[in-house]
């Protein structure tokens, strides 16, 4: 291994935030902070918007015991941004004002947290910085709800997101049992594109105390089939409790929850109250049921109180292992994780080249779909149940979350 | 003290579930268990139908350790009911049939579990027992998050969802705030009648990660007020966050979440997202902002995983306590609350007349509101917040809630 790179570090939170975005933020910046090579440690408020506007935070300002409960802070505690940063063939621009930055600056060291489009960012600024010949290295700590970064076993955030979907959902059941009145009841779960966080909620069946279907977007959703299955269901045991992902489509791919006419509706305007709402209409009207329709909404990814103590200690050890690899010499990387289930669940960080993760969906195996189109396989159970295990230490204060509270020095 | 009665016991649960709802079913079950003079521990099935159709679950052959588990089951293990009893004096047949099953398994104790009109059928069944010359001691065990009973400080269940909001809201502030793009967020709380669920938002502004606004319907609500103080706030902040009862009124008692028509829907059909998706579309249409309507629906009444631990507590306490009550020779009484805050918060269970319990609403201080009819005081804070001290005693077990499965033997 050659001497490390002397010289400053940035690290930016990109995209939708998480329970455990801020571990993986921890993960980055103590580990930083510790390095004799990395002078100074930098965050970039609102990610790579932070850069551009010159605006870092200088965390070697803050007090350490404020830093670690970023490990149970939910969200960004940076600033995040949606900002799509442009080819550098077309627009250059923007990297020439980032090169500026880093040279003002003296970055040697840049962390990317975020999803999809993040490691996209930080592909594309790392090919730029080889390109003109400043030698930085770039490394990309992968975050997202979702589940749906290539090559990684999983993704940090999915985790808590399914603990706390699968948690909340044993609950309802228990609220949604508690009459022998009858009583249909169907949950709306994140995922625009992937089913992951929606197949979670099956997690809840282990104890008996789950959905009767499971509706994800990787296949095609048939309305008639969907109120067959429900109606059947709540006439067998005059309850039924349904799990949707925000995301599922008819054949002609056409958003359920975008549909402009049905049965209950048809004013021929988008309906506010989103697919949980839009589905409980339908229903009702069909079974004359008693129907409540449930949407998770932001809840979901920022339950940090009931986050997986794996997924958090997961998340500190990517943001570690990029700043390991970074002083090793390594750049346009994705932090991602190895895990074997055969003898117990083991886990351990690999690199990604950025190139092959940036902009692709991994998406929920079919064949952990059943052949009804109506639930998951044991196969998803048996690969999720690992990642939910442990519990937040999340500290409280007068009964309620400790969370982080950064002084937030400008440079 | 007279030797306390000999006989069975029945303990019901009705109304809509709560965190904590066994936990004083547990308070219950266990004392009776333990008594020496309550020879025989039923559990209602679904409330008083379960008495009215003879369908009695044995306690005493459950395991022990299985009940201890109810301390952290939410929801109404045994079942509920909504079944509103006859005024005796106008048709006596539900009370005939109550005394027959009285008779049949000697039941000397009865115990019911539930909020205003659950006090309300155990008056009536009290008064009619001691009519007919039946010797039973009949006690009122509270429940509501609504925390609308009258006479008690506050009511089993309404800590542990206002501790669930709080949370919640402080996790969802995290949210909300992660971009400087500008966010405007509505979040809906049960309480269609009293504002206590939805001042608990309040408790979130103790560390600065609250509502803005706190909509009440203590008070009437005028859109026009609350769109100009959304709007101001938004314009100065780029943020605003609100918390709405899902009670709130017009000044003609009209519900908000019921206007047929609005600025935004003018079809003349009800909405079906509900309030919150209501004043979403109302708020997006007025500022352009990015808005989103949060309804916290079931999940603030069974979030068990995030119930107070004196809430816990307390409600075995008042179910405890009931049957001591009886076994000392109370009847026709319920258990409440007296509490001190002065010199650090102390609560003691006291018997209140069911009489004067039964149908009456305990609302939210108006002096507790504030003048702009858009927020809590102080005061509301320093009553609410010794309530949500403390945590679940919850046991996991993959990682998810283990709640407590029944054997539920009938009798």
């Amino acid at each position: 291994m050659n001497t490390p790179l002397k010289g400053a570090c940035i690290f930016g939170q990109s995209g939708g935030p998480s329970s455990v975005i801020n571990a993986s933020a921890y993960g980055v910046i103590k580990t930083a902070l510790d390095s004799e090579y990395i002078t100074k440690v930098y965050g970039a408020n609102h990610g790579i918007k932070g850069v551009l506007e010159d605006r870092l935070l200088v965390m070697d300002e803050e007090d350490p015991k404020e830093l670690e409960r970023l490990l149970y802070t939910p969200s960004s505690a940076l600033g995040s941004c949606r900002y799509k940063i442009a080819d550098p063939d077309v627009d250059d621009t923007d990297y020439k004002r980032i090169l500026e930055i880093f040279q003002k600056y003296d970055v040697r060291y840049f962390f990317y947290n975020g999803g999809n489009d993040s490691m996209d960012t930080c592909n594309k600024i790392s090919k730029y910085m080889a390109k003109v010949g400043y030698d930085c290295r770039v490394i990309g700590v992968p975050k997202t709800i979702d589940n749906d970064l290539f090559g990684t076993d999983h993704c940090p955030g999915f985790a808590s997101a399914a603990k706390y979907i699968a948690t909340s959902i044993m609950e309802v059941y228990r609220d949604c049992h508690v009459y022998d009145t009858g009583m249909i009841t169907i949950i709306e779960c994140m995922g625009r594109h992937a089913g992951w966080l929606t197949a979670a909620a099956e997690l809840a069946n282990l104890s008996g105390e789950g959905p009767d279907f499971v509706y994800v977007p990787e296949v095609d959703f048939d309305m008639d089939q969907f109120l067959a299955d429900v109606t059947a269901r709540y006439e067998q045991n005059k309850n039924c409790m349904v799990a949707v992902s925000e995301g599922i489509h008819y054949a002609d791919g056409s958003f359920v929850s975008e549909a402009k006419t049905s049965a209950t509706d048809g004013f021929g305007h988008a309906q506010l109250g989103g697919l949980a709402a839009h589905l409980a209409a339908v229903v009702k009207e069909k079974t004359g049921a008693k129907v409540r329709g449930i949407e998770l909404s932001l809840l979901q990814r920022c339950a940090a109180h009931c986050a997986s103590g794996t997924d958090i200690q997961e998340s500190f050890a990517s943001g570690k292992a990029a700043v390991e690899a970074a002083l090793a010499g390594e750049t346009d990387k994705m932090v991602g994780f190895v895990c074997t289930r055969e003898n117990g669940y083991h886990c351990e960080t690999k690199l990604f080249e950025l190139s092959k993760v940036a902009n692709f969906e991994q998406k929920l195996p079919l064949e952990w779909i059943n052949d009804a189109h109506n639930g998951v396989t044991k196969e998803f159970v048996d690969y999720c149940l690992p990642l939910i295990q442990g519990e937040t230490p999340m500290v409280k204060e007068n009964g309620l979350p400790r969370f982080c509270h950064l002084k937030k020095v400008f440079a």
